[in-house]
């Protein structure tokens, strides 16, 4: 229990900017792209080998955003912005229908594998052509990034659209997800937007999240209430995601920060602090992968399983409102978190973290990407982490 | 190492017997009747309490289906036949569109919840209603059942009709579950069907499953392959999943029993017997969920995990192979496998058994029942365990 000191801020501080630099970028440099057919593999064992040609749009998009953003903000190194261009340039061609919806895969060379009836897949598109637009100059990209996001805001309210297959009226729900996505999407647009627009829909998302999603008897976030905010007990709406409602307040804290709000910083940093307290496994560590809110057993098999990015938004959050707040318990915690991840999903031997650990914190999955985990995650948090660390120092 | 002996099945025979008739029938039978709104609860925590009341279409058909068939099969007991009725009721009234499409799922009042998107729905209620037209002598029923039946041939070719995400063409699959389904489906319908329907119906379901779906250079069952039979290298393409291997056998079995097919059901037993080699776990016992056939990591995060119906299915499948063929390597496996299930997945001291396990055996999720576990797999398998173990006394 000892709040950060300048040295101690300045060690991990080199420990993430290292691992990021040294170990986890030139991981995906040297193995994820595809030389023939352009765009990334994601599918890639614990030695960067590709065991999976499939491209999954969700990660194609976040690795051109991922490489885009730090040419943006850490170093404008050509290198970088061709990663991003490769594949910013297999997308723009294969990665929509012709309505301009987004396809949620491909093939590896990019023909349509699964309709567009995912709304994520847009917004990852929009993040991705936003950034790649900033660092490229390239009108096509803003062009592109714009349409993507325009698709977001007119497929909010019916995300799935003709794939939705709940019955209408039985029992509407909304999702913790789709706020969350468009305050961060929103953030990213901004130097698209007009006017007061981000300013606004910051607003409402924070109330959003913080009245509707927040159960303030147990003070942790809910994956799906009622569209007014009220909750329901069934499966779904007894679902806790601790990951998902840990990565939904440092967005808030993120927010809070840009607007001045110093009550909604605080705020978010208690339901943090509180869903560690519940989330945590305290027999064998690291943080459950879902929970039911009235103890009932999950629908998900893989509840009790540790995730990556689980813990990697976790590091984010805490070493944000330890910044923003100075509260001791987040140094602490910070601490805790940091040593199981580092010593169970980090692979210095073969690079990148591995993804999957079961509740024993034993490697799962002998992989280093897959359908779901690409570049994206652990560089996002390396790089936040070392940059919160850099304003301690 | 000792094939069976008179005695030994015996007290095997008696061990099922009593566990069907004396624990996991009453179970049900005292748990989960809904006597406020009709239909069955299926959600019961480890001693039978409800933990959610939604009704699942797959489970309330399987779970009429279940007394009925005991009913016709094993003795006339009207207070089987009482449960039987109290959900064939309840699915009557609340089970299908205005087209006759039987939904997924249904709130406790039978408010439809989601779509009839599953073609599966329609196959256990063409089962269900079968059976208890057979039990209850109710014409209407009859009528239900021949619906139904209809559905499942309409759709089969495209079975998930609206909701299928995936792209025409770019990458077309069948999956085992589709003729298999359809197999067990027409044995069921036997008795409403006319002429040489079920003979021709069986012989194209054998020749597909055993050409098809059996993938000679491993000799194990593929979940999926191209239309004209031919194997994959993607997700979906290296999917197994032993369990379901082993269940499709069975069925091949009871169906080369029924045609005087030996070849078949020797060809079935050897199916069997390798992909339980390949399939158990050496380390901590059982048999995996999902496995990948290059041995790339599954997508599947519960692929490690050890379910009670992958467990039972084999029990069936070892008995009915080592009666129809007096293997001894049936009977070596089928006490492995009863020893590794009744000292984990069967719970004597709350009834019932345990759906959902760890990797080492552990219980995973503290429940008897849920969205996916209902009054089917275990009770049908002690059942058929039991009768098996008669022919061998």
């Amino acid at each position: 229990m000892h709040p950060a000191n300048v040295q101690t801020a300045a060690r991990y501080a080199e420990q993430y900017q290292r691992a990021l630099l040294n170990d986890v970028l030139p991981f995906w440099e040297n193995h994820s792209l595809d030389r023939t057919h352009g765009g990334y593999f994601t599918c890639l064992d614990r030695s960067g080998q590709v065991y999976d040609t499939d491209k999954f749009i969700w990660l194609q998009n976040r690795q051109v955003w991922l490489f885009s953003m730090l040419y943006n903000r850490l170093e404008q190194r050509e290198s970088w912005l061709k990663v991003a261009e490769h594949g910013a340039e297999f997308l723009s061609e294969h990665g929509r229908d012709p309505e301009g919806n987004w396809y949620f895969s491909l093939n590896q060379t990019g023909q349509p594998l699964i309709q567009p009836y995912n709304i994520f897949s847009d917004c990852f598109a929009a993040m991705a052509f936003s950034q790649y637009a900033l660092a490229s100059q390239d009108e096509t990209a803003k062009v592109v990034a714009l349409q993507a996001y325009g698709n977001v805001l007119r497929r909010k309210s019916n995300p799935k659209g003709q794939y939705d297959k709940s019955f209408p009226g039985t029992r509407s729900l909304k999702s913790l997800a789709v706020p969350m996505i468009l305050a961060n999407l929103t953030l990213e647009m901004d130097w698209l937007l007009e006017g007061d627009q981000l300013t606004n829909i910051l607003k409402s998302t924070v109330a959003e999240v913080m009245t509707d999603f927040l159960d303030p008897d147990l003070g942790l976030m809910l994956e799906h209430v009622t569209p007014d905010g009220k909750k329901l007990d069934c499966y779904e709406g007894r679902l806790l995601n601790p990951g998902h409602g840990i990565e939904a307040m440092w967005f808030m804290m993120d927010i809070g920060d840009r607007l001045g709000d110093k009550a909604l910083i605080q705020q978010a940093v208690d339901v943090t602090l509180n869903i560690l307290e519940y989330a945590w496994d305290p027999e064998y560590g690291g943080i459950y992968y879902f929970m039911d809110r009235l103890g009932a057993p999950p629908q998900q098999l893989e509840w009790d399983q540790k995730l990556w990015w689980v813990h990697v938004e976790t590091l984010v959050a805490l070493l944000m409102g330890y910044r923003l707040t100075g509260n001791p318990k987040c140094w602490e915690w910070f601490e805790t978190i940091h040593d199981y991840s580092w010593s169970r999903f980090a692979d210095p031997e073969k690079g990148e973290w591995f993804g999957y650990l079961n509740r024993r914190g034993e490697v799962l999955l002998n992989l280093k990407g897959g359908k779901w985990k690409g570049c994206f995650h652990v560089p996002r948090a390396l790089y936040l982490c070392w940059q919160q660390l850099e304003l301690l120092k």
